[in-house]
């Protein structure tokens, strides 16, 4: 009996595709769309597509997973009843201060995804009851809730607020927006992981929990799972396959780059560039270094950085790595990632290392 | 075939009483004493006494540890050769910007501490050459000579200057000082060892990677491993053991502190008001967030803050926690601290909780 050898009950049955241990890609904005989702699902983890910071497109965007799993060789058929698909074996992710619930509920009684990810409310996690409340009778609670925090009293907060079905455990390591203060996973999954326990007393309280942050391979999964949580999120690893809504030079920036915890950092001022504003107190998010970066600790005018990064709109890839402007979203485990791999193999080349260094076919140190 | 089952061979030979999986506490200043670096050495583990800022008093450190080895039903026997002793069980770490070579160096002759730590050298990795060339001459290379970094490029280079036996890798979750930007253990652990591996097809470098920073129980122990990582060196939760010279009112605030990452920060201002000076560029200290630093933030000055600060010492055990203003280093895993345990029981614990979860028989979710 290790680690790794089953699934915990809740998510078995949640998410009956999935192999253990489960492999999430995050719904990273703008670049995590149906085919890395459909592939990371197809491969035995779970995908996420991301609606992000609005919820125009979401209709297409699920008619188009949909389609991908219905394509050749599925290792993920879609469930169906009568011909009526049951749920799709994706999620779908919401920046929750800036999308909106109302132009997104109807896909969620058409298509009914597996799963809906939460992310950062504008006051507080009273903002996702009406979420949770909409979307769980939309689709007969069959859409599981997620919701993504950074801290343990937001974690506590969350499961007595609207007790979701999983609380995604974001360390400061992560790449993207997170909490500007915090910890990495070592510290918050087991913190929150006996906080939750405690809250398990009441049956109703039965969130499983995730961790996200720095995770780049199996030895960050064994990590994380030793840690106590009941699956990975990884986000910048899928940034490096060709699934990904990303430019060639986002993803030359990504391998080029090493010494993540140096070479990124964590900021307001790649939202600020690039005309985003409304993040709530208390967000930023982790980067890659660039000159917008550099340019701005050194005192250039935000009216002035943002002229820049638009000009450099038009270098294209050239525009990306640490000499241009474009912002290069990317976690400190940006330093593990060496080569493009498929998000398909990338999902089971993480299963089955985890699973050698656990059984002490692959050691860790060589 | 585990994670733990055997130590690598260096560490074995080096520190022939240690059981696997390595467990290390760290030289925290002013606070590890013998008593403690006794307590964790005999229970098995490696045990610190800070010579810290200076070097004035090693010489009695030394003895006393010496003495209090020698006591009892000693676990770890002194190993001794015609009654001489070979070398003492017990290592010594240095803040080498302010610590004198020079006299600790007959100490080193006489005791030979079995590992010497070297921290925050003031210009670079170079002005460790005197203190491992003339270290290793006075002990007949017996004291193992130990690093600690926080980056990849300074692991690199620590290997390539002074080929060191350990690199202590700490991570951003740690309490105390360390590099003020870089990551956790979760990436940094991983992107060393690949690191190291490379450097490795040259025989002489053969450093052995160990893991510090948010490590609070067995837990972090086995996700230490997992990520790559020989041992762990743990500084929090020694604090909150008998053995440890700290006030009733620090180890009161650190069983009272919860949520790690939002109760502690990274700050200067507690080294300022203790009129500690001379820490190198790109250092600070992680602590609990006390009134000196809410009232730093608040724009209250340097000279009455200090001001401050010393009539707070005063107030002897109530000075410390929240509404306090004395200094309390802690790191993220604080909030996993909840009671005090004598050294050798941490130790023990964490080795017995860390075998417990790789063999099922635990599982860190419950």
């Amino acid at each position: 009996m290790s680690l790794l050898d089953s699934l915990p009950n809740k998510i078995a049955a949640d998410y009956p595709w999935v192999t253990s241990p489960l492999i999430v890609s995050a719904p990273m904005a703008k670049v995590a769309m149906p085919k890395l989702a459909v592939a990371v699902s197809k491969a035995g983890g779970l995908g996420f597509i991301a609606a992000g910071y609005h919820s125009d497109h979401l209709e297409d965007l699920l008619e188009e997973a949909e389609d991908l799993l219905q394509e050749g060789q599925a290792d993920t058929p879609v469930e169906s009843e009568n011909g009526v698909p049951k749920s799709l074996p994706v999620g779908v992710g919401f920046i929750t201060w800036s999308a909106s619930l109302e132009k997104a509920l109807p896909s969620f009684s058409r298509y009914c995804p597996a799963a809906v990810w939460l992310f950062a409310p504008p006051k507080g996690f009273q903002d996702l009851i009406p979420w949770t409340t909409k979307i769980r009778e939309a689709t007969a609670s069959r859409t599981k809730i997620w919701v993504q925090v950074g801290s343990v009293s937001d974690a506590v907060k969350v499961v007595n607020t609207i007790d979701p079905d999983v609380i995604v455990v974001q360390g400061l390591d992560a790449g993207g927006h997170s909490l500007a203060r915090g910890a990495s996973i070592v510290s918050l999954v087991p913190e929150i992981t006996d906080k939750l326990r405690q809250l398990r007393r009441y049956p109703q309280k039965r969130a499983n929990v995730l961790a996200a942050g720095g995770i780049s391979d199996c030895r960050g999964v064994v990590a994380a799972m030793a840690l106590g949580a009941e699956g990975c999120v990884l986000g910048t690893r899928f940034l490096a396959s060709p699934e990904s809504m990303v430019a060639y030079g986002y993803q030359k920036a990504i391998l080029d780059a090493c010494d993540g915890g140096i070479s990124t950092v964590r900021t307001t001022i790649y939202d600020k560039v690039r005309d985003i504003h409304g993040w709530p107190e208390g967000y930023d998010g982790r980067g890659l270094i660039n000159c917008t970066y550099l340019d701005h600790l050194g005192g250039l005018s935000e009216v002035k950085n943002r002229e820049l990064y638009r000009e450099e709109l038009n270098r294209g890839d050239i525009g990306y790595g640490p000499k241009g402007r474009l912002t290069t979203y990317a976690g400190t485990g940006v330093g593990l990632i060496r080569e493009i791999m498929s998000a398909g193999d990338i999902v089971r080349s993480m299963r089955e290392g985890a699973r050698k260094i656990l059984s002490g076919q692959r050691q860790p140190k060589l």
